[in-house]
């Protein structure tokens, strides 16, 4: 085991995909997308407001590229206090250089960044039943570009900026009969598990109304979940035949693990999961108001799942140092990018913390 | 030298800039744009009617990435038959396992594939004076593209589509000075040198007239020339930092290269000369229309210059032996993607011809 890396299923493939990791550069692409889910009131504290929120996905790659936001004043913030996971990510880029590719997968706004915009207009809340339009397009164009960045023989990370992506998650995972309630994690220090339940119960009754019959996966993640999940399952389905990728998050990364189940079964293409793995942080594993381990072993028993051992304890920021309590987690790839570096050995603890803290230092 | 690469100026640098190429694999990113001055009729033949040519762009990046076309029914024609050079493009990227990164940096319509979107709307008329706006948003956006692609550590060919291209190429490089009336190529057989040079002529008025005093490069090129020139002018001087560039094209990349010097003279930044090179087809070298080797030698006295020695001739298919007359001579980076498939030997010019003829096969 790479130190650093906490291995939260057996999986006989583990040290293989390390091997195959090791052998290649890595390569980044953060899908980001806004979706009004995000703006029910408490929701969500990927930003500090539901107004900020809509911001949240832009502003976090805008500050990848330039160390500085265009699209909001500075980066987003949970509302009581600790900076966007997204801090975490740009240091790891620092160290390891590792490119970063964004996917603009739909944002109402455009970040000031070049991105691969396959989808112009934000998404609409998953109440509606129709969060958007247009998967089977997003499908062809992500099946493509995974063509494309194959060619490159890297090892791709596959990050997301999605507020409140673990709604939408909860949503697609319960809709496939996970039973996910309570278990998905949030940026919320008390998670908000009733009023997500809620809103998911409503987006599927109002889904269900639209669509008498069967469904097909494109069918149901557009209109229950996001376009975070297509793109990142169908990039993800395709990348793996040539290349080993780490899908780097979460409860939303479990999501888009049950999209490529449910995806392949519906084109009758086999998933190589021997090149495929989730990795989060460590604040995701511990949240005591989730169940990751669990979840994830519900959406697939034999899935290589992995935790980066970040600890922000010792830090010398009081806004660091909140991140032990919860208050931020995950997010913009953070705990998959940091795996991958400790796996790579593009950096260790120390002196991933040390540029966090550099970094934390000239944005106070 | 590589077979099947001309040599068009002398320059000391040549054996090394090979020797950088062949240890490296390659990327190919192709800008592509709309401008209403491809409206003007009889200033291109990049699509068979002025009408047609809005949508040349599209289709042939649509080729590039499907081998079919969805903005258009078939991928641009010259009005008397033979295809795009996307075709040559496209024969390349199979050989050679090349991947390709589409950057639209203004189509009014938007293409249907994966593409780096750095400019929504569509460019106007040079002869309004003012092409388009943002032009340093554009410059930046380049740059820190620039940055990523030069982390893969691979020679980059930066190619272009963008019908009416020798237009705006002539502009700029008239109106820095050098003398390029009569000498630009064109994809008109005649070429169309006194309707161009009129263009031109309106369109540097129509600036003028807007710009009393002293104007940036930005000024310039945003006024009476394409968003094409600055994202690859901007793309290569930053490359150039890292790693091999080849500027995949004829006049137009003649005009990229004069934007060059005038922006990096504006930043006080040095060009590593030494890692750039100007890469066209031999029918670009040859046209009795234009003066491609005195153009270059007028932009820069020693710049790498080479052409690809394809040669359509001895082709079964009557549509390809048609570009011997001169009816199509370069585009979508043909002559420079086959030149550093020569050089790095992915193919040579057998191979070449024959997956070309296959394409073509299955097209008619």
């Amino acid at each position: 085991m790479a130190k650093g890396i906490i291995s939260v299923s057996d999986c006989l493939y583990r040290d293989n995909f390390f091997k195959e990791i090791k052998k290649r550069e890595g390569l980044f692409i953060c899908t980001i997308a806004t979706t009004k889910t995000a703006e029910i009131p408490g929701i969500s504290a990927a930003g500090a407001t539901p107004r900020l929120r809509r911001y949240t996905a832009q502003a976090d790659v805008e500050y990848l590229f330039y160390e500085k936001t265009y699209t909001i004043k500075e980066i987003p913030k949970n509302p009581l206090g600790p900076p966007s996971p997204v801090i975490i990510t740009k240091a790891c880029l620092n160290l390891s250089g590792i490119p970063v590719f964004i996917i603009d997968a739909g944002c109402q706004k455009k970040a000031k960044v070049p991105a691969i915009i396959i989808r112009q207009k934000g998404l609409d809340c998953i109440t509606s039943g129709k969060a958007f339009d247009k998967a089977e397009d997003l499908f062809d164009i992500s099946k493509n570009l995974a063509f494309e960045f194959a060619k490159l023989n890297r090892f791709i990370i596959l990050g997301e900026s999605v507020p409140a992506g673990t709604t939408t998650a909860l949503s697609l995972m319960s809709y496939y009969g996970i039973s996910a309630h309570n278990k998905v994690s949030s940026s919320i220090k008390d998670n908000a598990h009733s009023l997500k339940s809620e809103v998911v119960k409503t987006a599927h009754l109002n889904f269900k109304k639209r669509h008498k019959g069967k469904s097909t996966p494109f069918d149901i993640v557009s209109g229950i979940g996001d376009s975070m999940q297509i793109v990142n399952g169908t990039m993800a389905l395709f990348l793996a035949d040539y290349v080993p990728v780490i899908l780097a998050g979460g409860s939303q990364m479990l999501a888009v693990v049950c999209f490529m189940i449910k995806l392949s079964e519906y084109l009758g293409k086999k998933v190589r999961w021997e090149n495929i793995s989730v990795c989060t942080t460590r604040w995701v594993l511990e949240d005591k108001t989730a169940d990751f381990r669990g979840l994830s072993k519900d959406v697939k028993k034999d899935l290589l799942v992995l935790a980066s051992d970040i600890n922000f304890s010792g830090s010398k920021f009081k806004g660091l140092q909140m991140y032990e309590e919860g208050l931020v987690k995950e997010g913009v790839g953070a705990g998959g990018i940091a795996g991958a570096g400790f796996i790579r050995r593009y950096f260790d603890q120390n002196t991933l913390l040390e540029e966090i803290e550099r970094l934390f230092g000239k944005m106070i």
